[in-house]
Order: structure tokens, then C-alpha cells, then sequence
């Protein structure tokens, strides 16, 4: 990988667009993995992704679409993967082409369901791809903002902190500023976390709780992502950085996050499956939990936030009841 | 002091109302000053705080109230002191009674202006309060909730901490949870310094940017408290607990702060005067930020935020390059 790679990016979600567009930024070439070919050629018709960030306008000429991922795959040196993890290994199941070679961008936050694996132990896994070419973006970003050019702060995680800085590199632009670290298994197991403490957060708020409370709530969950991703992965982290607190400060306190509003609705009194329904899409944090929580069997770290939020979404415990429980374990 | 001592209540703002509210769930009596006859006229007609809190109802038999501060003294074991820092010595003018066998409590949050002291050390070194005998109340708390009966988390600091538990008992109910620590000086510090956070969030706010910024702004705001209040006195302590992290969060957080109040104004483009105008009121921030700055010049901490919301409210540099700056500091 070097200042000239070509960059390949696997999703056409809101995130995915916001990247297309930071990457365009700083390069004439980017390909681009959508699944349906009716959505490509509305997105060339109309000149923007029709289902994601519409305001973004894209000079198509500079965009190469395909629904073939091999074939994305073989023209990119970097290739950034934006899927929803749940759904990940469906994705790759046309995948033939190797990844052995490229350099395996995580923009994903979350957990392969039934493996319970990090994103970048998956592709070292199953496609052999070696851990220093694994990055994680990580860092406080609602895409939406990126759409509207606000100055935002993305941290590249990757063992290799010099090919990270090539990587962030391409990113980086007049409303994007990047910081390199080389922690990916803190950054992607706090990135996955803090979508637990988010539904944590709109179930609380759910329920009638304050302010005040949540403030309590938040400083207790980031010393709880604290203690989990320092067992997993004992290395000297700064968790108050942006990519740890940050991200969970921006996830967490957002009126707009998924997860926030799926605990919300918990707390409000709807069952999951209504919730689920209601939203028409799942929140991450409802497989991250279940995935955090069978981890933790092995390392049993004390995580009260993560065990109620378990406790309500898969015993069917009363979201009262549990976070009453929960109270008297914070301070 | 024991579980009998009486206590007196210096102050008849709002937090002042909330932990009367708090002091007369556990006690059937409560000594409490007015600087006004009239005032405590007609809180005792209308059952309740006049200007404060007026949902709040008061059985008013169970408070001895006097416009003199030394009766007010005399007649209890324990002071809380809940007025603004800059208006303490004032209001302290006509005391002559002797504070030095009284357990004094901060519930202040700022530092007396004229000679930068942290309200612990003022009482130490003008009244000759042994450090034993001094506590301060800090953590996330916004009054209005307490006035709704919504659960929050008080941190009692105190250096005897055996004393610091008899007085959390005192305000210990079913909607405030207590938890004490022996770090007064952390705890004034950074109780001050959120403030000046604060006030940054809302400078950025008002200039237009968006959530994303204002998580990384958080993050390092927490890291630069962290920063100066080591400096100031190294003991170990975890500034992610709800007494230093979920103060700042829930004041930079809240859209009823005076201080990000205060702060939006000035991103917006009011002039100092005018804001404050506006508010008819001064935001505590305001001469916190220029004692912090003054007792920096000996310690030399790295405060980059802290250095902005200063260049801006006394340098009458513009809010729009200040913040440019500044964005270049954070990560």
C-alpha cells in the first residue's frame, strides 16, 4: 500500500457514503461494492447515493461501480468494509477473489454474531489477511455530519502506525482531521460497547430518568468499557481519547442513534420485537450484547451495564425492575 | 459533628432549595439563611421557596430562617455554603460568629476571584477551618431534578472520610445516592473547570459545530481537568467517576447551563457585556477561567480549551479564529 493505492469500499449505507466522500476528497478513482444494480444506476442517474446522505452530490466519471465484489476486490489495494456485521458473511459468500494481499479496512463496529470475533480477528482468520494489514476507523461520527462538511475527528487504528498514517492520509481533508493509534482490539471492542451503553442510555431515559442520572450512567459505562477491553487486550490506552470516550459520548448523548432509540423504546414499555419492528431495522448493540456477554463468560469482568441490558433484551426482565438493580452498582 | 448535629444552609438559590429538600427528608430541622426579610416572608406564606424551585413544598415548621448569618452559625453543627464564589466574601462580611469548631461544606463550584482559592482553602486560611473539618459536594446534579425527586448521585469529598459518611447520611434518600472520596482539591478544581468546558461547548455550538466536534471536545476537556488537578495535587484518582467526568458531562450537556448558555452567546457573536446582559446573570465560568489561567501561570499545564474560552472572553479574540485554533490542538 502507498500514497497511489486504489481504494475499494464494500456497502452503500450512510456511513459508506459519508466515506466515498471523505475519499473522493483526495483521490480521482473509487470503487464501489453495491449489491443491486438497480440502486448503481439510480445512484449514477441522479448523481447521488438515492437511499443515504442525498444532499452528497458525487462526480459519478470518478466512481466505479460494481455488484461483482471480486471484481472490487481485484482493482483495490485498500478495501473498506461498511456492513453491518450481522450480515458480513453473507456478503462475502460470492468472495473468491483473495484478500490476502490488501490492506483490510474495519469501518464496521461490531461483532461476527455467531464467532463472537472482531471484525479484524475475522479476516486474519478466515482470510488470511495479516494482522498489520487490519485497520479499524474509529472516532465520534455521525455520517450525517460529514454530509454537511462539520469538522469531525476520525482515529485510524492499525498495528503498523506507518502504514495507518498513509491510510489516514486519504481521509483526511479540510472537515476531517485523523489520529493514528495502534490499538485495532480496544478501538473495536469500545466501538462495539458503547452501542450496549447506548441502549443502556435510551432505556434509562425510557423509563423517566434524568440528566443527572445519565451523566452517572456514562461515566460509569466508559469505566466498564475500560475494564473489559484492558482484560481482552491489556495495553497502555488513554480511554478518555476521542476513539473510546468520544465515540461513545457521541453515540450515547445522540437523540439520533439507532441504539439510543431501540433502548428507548424498551424502556417505554414496547417489547423487543415490537421495537424491532417499529424501527424497521435492528440496532447493533441487540447481537453486540448477546456476543460481549459470551466473551465475558471466559474473563468475567464486572460489567453491570452490559449485564442489564443482556438481562432485558434476552430474559425478558423487566426494564424497571433491572435498572432499579442496576442503580444501587453505579455511583 | 454526629448523626444528631443540626445543620445550616448559607444561600436560598436553587441548588441551595435542593439540598434544603434533601437536609429535611432526614432531619426535622433545619437552620437556613436569607439575605432578605421579605424573602422569608414569603416562603413561609406560600410554603415554598418564592423564587427557587416553587414546586418544591416546604413544611416550614421544621425551619428555624433568619436574616442573620451568626445566629444562623451558632445555632448549627454543620454549614453548606451555596452561594456564588464571586459574592462569598461579601455575604461573609457580617459574620463575627466563630466558624473554626463547624463542619464546613462547599456546595459552591468556584474559586474566590480576587485571590484564585478554592472555597476549602479559603475557609482554611481566612477562618481557620482545620482541612479535616471541610467537604465538598460535588457530582452530576442538576437541581431542577431534584426538585422532581429524579435519582441522582452526590459525592460527598471530605479528608476524614469517616465524617464525610455521617454527612452523606444526611442527604442520603431514595432519590440521591451518595458516595464519598478524601479528594477536596480534585473535586473543587474540576467542579470549576467544567464550567470553562461549559462555556467552550457552547462558544462551538453557537459557531455551528456540530456533535461530532463537541465528543472530541469532551474528551479532551476531561483530559485537560485530568491534567491540572494531578498537577495541583497528585493523589491517585480516577477522573472518570460520576464526581469529575458526570459533573462535566451533565453541565456540557445540558441546554439549561448558564455557562454553555453563556458560551453559545459568544459563538453566536454577542460581546461579552451583552451576553451577560442578556442572561442577567453571570455565568460562574467567567471568572473561573481567568483564576485558572492566573494560577496556571506557576504550574504551566498544557490547557488548550481552558486557553481559548480565556482568549475569547478577556482578549476579545474572535470566537470563529480562536476555535480554528483550537481544533488544530485537539485530537
Amino acid at each position: 500500500m502507498d500514497e497511489e493505492s486504489t481504494i475499494g469500499i464494500i456497502g452503500s449505507g450512510s456511513w459508506a457514503t459519508a466515506i466515498a466522500k471523505m475519499v473522493l476528497n483526495n483521490s480521482d478513482r473509487l470503487n464501489w461494492y453495491f449489491r443491486e444494480e438497480e440502486h448503481i444506476e439510480r445512484f449514477k442517474k441522479v448523481g447521488h447515493n438515492p437511499n443515504y446522505l442525498t444532499s452528497v452530490d458525487f462526480d459519478t466519471d470518478k466512481i466505479f461501480f460494481s455488484t461483482d465484489i471480486n471484481e472490487i476486490v481485484e482493482q483495490s489495494d485498500i478495501l473498506i468494509f461498511v456492513i453491518p456485521s450481522a450480515f458480513l458473511k453473507e456478503a462475502l459468500k460470492p468472495l473468491k477473489a483473495s484478500l490476502k494481499e490488501k490492506y483490510v479496512v474495519s469501518a464496521i463496529k461490531g461483532l461476527i454474531p455467531d464467532e463472537n470475533l472482531i471484525i479484524g480477528n475475522f479476516f486474519n482468520k478466515h482470510y488470511e489477511v495479516p494482522i498489520n494489514s487490519i485497520a479499524v476507523i474509529s472516532g465520534p461520527c455521525h455520517a450525517e455530519e460529514v454530509a454537511l462538511e462539520r469538522l469531525s475527528y476520525l482515529t485510524i487504528a492499525c498495528q503498523d502506525i506507518k502504514r495507518a498514517r498513509i491510510f489516514a492520509a486519504k481521509l483526511r481533508c479540510s472537515y476531517i482531521k485523523t489520529t493514528v493509534i495502534d490499538d485495532i482490539y480496544g478501538t473495536e471492542y469500545s466501538a462495539v460497547m458503547k452501542n450496549v451503553m447506548a441502549i443502556a442510555a435510551g432505556i434509562c431515559h425510557g423509563l423517566g430518568y434524568g440528566d443527572n442520572f445519565q451523566a452517572v450512567l456514562i461515566s460509569n459505562g466508559i469505566q466498564e468499557i475500560k475494564r473489559f477491553v484492558d482484560t481482552i487486550h491489556p495495553i497502555t490506552r488513554d480511554i478518555k481519547s476521542s476513539a473510546y470516550l468520544g465515540d461513545l459520548l457521541v453515540t450515547a448523548y445522540s437523540q439520533f442513534s439507532r441504539n439510543r432509540t431501540f433502548g428507548n423504546m424498551l424502556g417505554k414499555g414496547y417489547s423487543v420485537k415490537s421495537a424491532q419492528l417499529e424501527m424497521l431495522m435492528i440496532a447493533e448493540g441487540y447481537y453486540a450484547v448477546k456476543s460481549i456477554m459470551d466473551i465475558n463468560k471466559k474473563y468475567k469482568v464486572n460489567m453491570p451495564i452490559t449485564e442489564a441490558v443482556y438481562n432485558i433484551i434476552y430474559e425478558k426482565i423487566s426494564p424497571a425492575i433491572e435498572i432499579k438493580l442496576l442503580t444501587d452498582q453505579l455511583r
